[in-house]
């Protein structure tokens, strides 16, 4: 968008909210809900199927909240959402936080004011974290992360001194894959990774962009998902394309049918489900020896400059763990740890114990108590991520639960699925999609929180002691770490 | 869009148009029209703008119309709209009108109701016409039309001839400029030509597309320009870029504060004076000599493949004469009888003198008559237009209109401002730009139709002389045609 196009912008979408929301909230259809909600009990009996009565239940859920929020805020939102997200580019562009707190501040007060007129008993954050993860709560995230912060903290700091040690510089071996690789041939690859990995192009595209993405354009026979590639780096286009695949691919899978009929029971319970399928295809799938071994041949194919060498050790350098400023080019090992400092600081905000002008110096203290770095300036720290200039609190712990589930979901699956690891390792993908489809994304938001859709999977509930494993499992091996270190991380469940 | 997505795309589109068609006929909105429309003749002097009581009469118009089209007939068309691209372009692909041909009856039975719908009294054609062009009616386009056919018909065959000739081979030099043009040298180029015309890059942007565009954000602040580039032949990319920066300097210089409002007299009078504005500046300036003696040694610094030449040379390659079967591709002699073969049958098929069967034959008859040629197949014949596949009847004479307002408004800006060709030639397009931003831009559809505004500003209405004039000279002059020969095609008005 041209710069002088963000008045009129910020203004359509306000037109948007309004004329979106009198329909959202039209007597007519909350007439028509409220007579299903009172013979609720009775509906399975009345012969609704299961979709249906899911469907009566979100859709009550979303009128009843939609009628509870002031018109008038849902404009200044969709107003500020515009605006907000120029003036945040250019606070971080200019590096200069204090261009950006006024937005902030106007956030927390939206936020505030929307918290207090629909769930007036709700906690201000629980209302935010309910909002993109079905019954998500600071009563039970705070336990959550308090499970993984320590043993995660403990194992960035071992793996960090391992660098140290004579034997493990493996990650020297990153030169080998230095140099100039042809955009168009990554493309033409991403391309292939993706459809190799059930990706349907005649029902979606696959094009570029600044921040990789998938969006589905009300319905599942139209996702486009986007990636970017760097000339002198090989590996972030290949996982960025992974990634979005597996969003895409959740989007292609719902439920068609559902779908069509616009019922709410074919959207996800919550953004964590969402970024598990991206999380599953890119980081257990994607960043396995298993799946090097079969696509590493068909890499040192395309670019002659790589030097010939084993499929482990590409794997070693896209599983590099290197405490880093900015959160979408963290390592899975430190990314939950980014993910709790934004917890602990938005639910500050939310809260009143922090002040918005206090946000810098808290960001500075965490990383540096987390992750042992501090950013140089805002730009890398408190300013990197656009959520908070277009106003999404509460969605950053979302990307945590995403990655746990998808640890949660692999384990079940590879019980379930005969030599899951061998078909990887041969490329074959389709009974790990097709076992997806049928668990996951056809099911939609059937049950009410992902934890129930989670349990109905894996027969437990959220539990980080899985994910933990998976990690001091996987980084144990690959940075030859004694058993005494491992067992420090993990939680034995 | 992926193919899968044509279906949902087409439901999205029919919701789309039932919400805004609710709002265009919104009750009070209706009484408030019909209050101010009662005292029309007074509200001069209850201290209404002009802007404002144009606004008023287009608002009227606009409701009244809309209101008396059913509902059900714009859903339709919506619907038809999606899935009729994607048909035409399958009939093109395999070059089969008959799979076109049930999309063309199916809009021509739309169209004819819509028609008796909306005005009943008037002529179904005249319906489709005024459309696209206030005012305008098979009356008042079928004298114009046979006023161009001749002169033009006879113009196009005396420049066939004068290629027999010995010394008229100057096309031969188009040699000279085919090769190799780096992609990105010439988009830089272009942007360059865009932004010194006057299109203003904080206020738009300009982006390649399979075909050239222009279109505007609901706003003049954030306008979007498109061109298309090839690698081995210069002008096109260039021309294009003229063009929509044509259009792109109508939408940028709109009213602002009309804009701002909403209010309806922002808009131009027709698509006619939209067109114009694109061609004044392709064609008057783009292809003058004057333009080509600024340009030319600019364009020779930036492909050091190009042999020195005198910019003439460049000059006359961009202004061959030579009948093509694509309309789009054609040069702007031959373009008027592109046009006047589809107002033909256009009206031939909304007055059912003319089967949806028989379209092909007689395109094929008349291109034979009007420019010498016969297309091989109806994929360069009557399917190469996208227009009938999404229900544009009556918008083919715009471009021509458009053609004819741009050289009245040449020849009066010639007129007006002290040495315009000798600013051109000094690549000063501010004067030019300034003129129009006053006497079109922003004047938007003060009066009803463009006719009166072009009288207001040249002095005379819609006449085809000074265009005939135009291209007789320029092109008698190119080609070395004799005064007799000349003469044949002018009318002295």
């Amino acid at each position: 968008m041209p710069v002088n196009g963000v008045t009129a912008r910020g203004e359509q979408q306000a037109v948007i909210a309004r004329v979106v929301h009198a329909h959202q909230t039209d007597e007519e259809l909350g007439a028509y809900l409220q007579t299903l909600m009172a013979e609720f009990e009775k509906l399975r009996e009345l012969g609704f199927s299961q979709l249906e009565i899911a469907s009566v239940r979100e859709a009550a859920r979303d009128y009843n909240r939609t009628r509870k929020k002031p018109v008038e805020l849902a404009a200044r939102a969709a107003k500020l959402e515009a605006t907000g997200v120029n003036t945040w580019q250019k606070a971080r562009k200019e590096n200069d936080f204090s261009l950006f707190a006024p937005v902030l501040q106007e956030w927390i007060d939206i936020v505030k004011q929307e918290a207090a007129a629909v769930e007036p008993t709700s906690d201000v954050y629980d209302f935010c974290l309910d909002k993109f993860e079905r019954g998500a709560s600071t009563k039970r995230l705070d336990p959550f992360f308090a499970s993984i912060k320590t043993p995660l903290i403990s194992l960035v700091r071992q793996i960090r001194k391992t660098r140290q040690g004579p034997n493990r510089q493996f990650l020297q071996s990153k030169d080998l894959f230095s140099g100039t690789f042809s955009l168009e041939t990554q493309k033409r690859l991403a391309r292939r990774f993706s459809e190799e990995l059930g990706f349907e192009f005649n029902s979606g595209r696959f094009d570029e962009s600044v921040h990789p993405m998938t969006i589905n354009i009300m319905s599942p026979s139209d996702v486009r998902i986007t990636s970017r590639f760097s000339e002198t780096e090989l590996s972030s286009g290949i996982l960025a394309t992974l990634h979005e695949t597996g969003h895409g691919l959740y989007e292609q899978g719902r439920n068609a049918q559902a779908c069509k009929e616009g019922l709410p029971v074919s959207r996800p319970p919550g953004m964590g489900m969402h970024e598990s399928q991206s999380l599953l295809w890119e980081k257990q799938v994607g960043m396995s020896a298993e799946y090097w071994e079969h696509y590493w041949p068909i890499i040192l194919r395309s670019f002659s400059s790589l030097p010939y060498s084993e499929f482990t050790e590409f794997h070693k350098v896209i599983n590099e763990i290197k405490p880093s400023f900015i959160r979408v080019s963290a390592d899975e090992v430190s990314y939950p740890l980014h993910i709790l400092l934004r917890y602990e600081i938005e639910k500050g905000l939310l809260h009143g114990s922090l002040q918005v002008a206090d946000v810098p110096a808290v960001w500075n203290q965490k990383m540096e108590e987390y992750l042992g770095i501090v950013p140089q300036n805002d730009a890398e720290g408190c300013l990197q991520d656009i959520h908070w200039g277009i106003g999404l609190f509460g969605y950053f712990p979302t990307y945590t639960l995403g990655a746990v589930y998808a640890a949660m979901l692999f384990q079940a699956a590879e019980k379930e699925i005969p030599e899951l690891r061998k078909c990887i390792k041969e490329g074959k993908f389709k009974p790990l999609r097709e076992w997806l489809r049928e668990k996951i994304h056809t099911v939609g938001s059937l049950y009410e929180t992902a934890d129930e859709l989670v349990e109905k999977v894996t027969g437990s509930k959220l539990d980080a002691s899985c994910f933990l494993n998976y990690l001091s499992n996987k980084y144990g091996a690959l940075y030859n770490l004694s058993s005494a270190e491992v067992d420090a991380v993990t939680i034995r469940s």
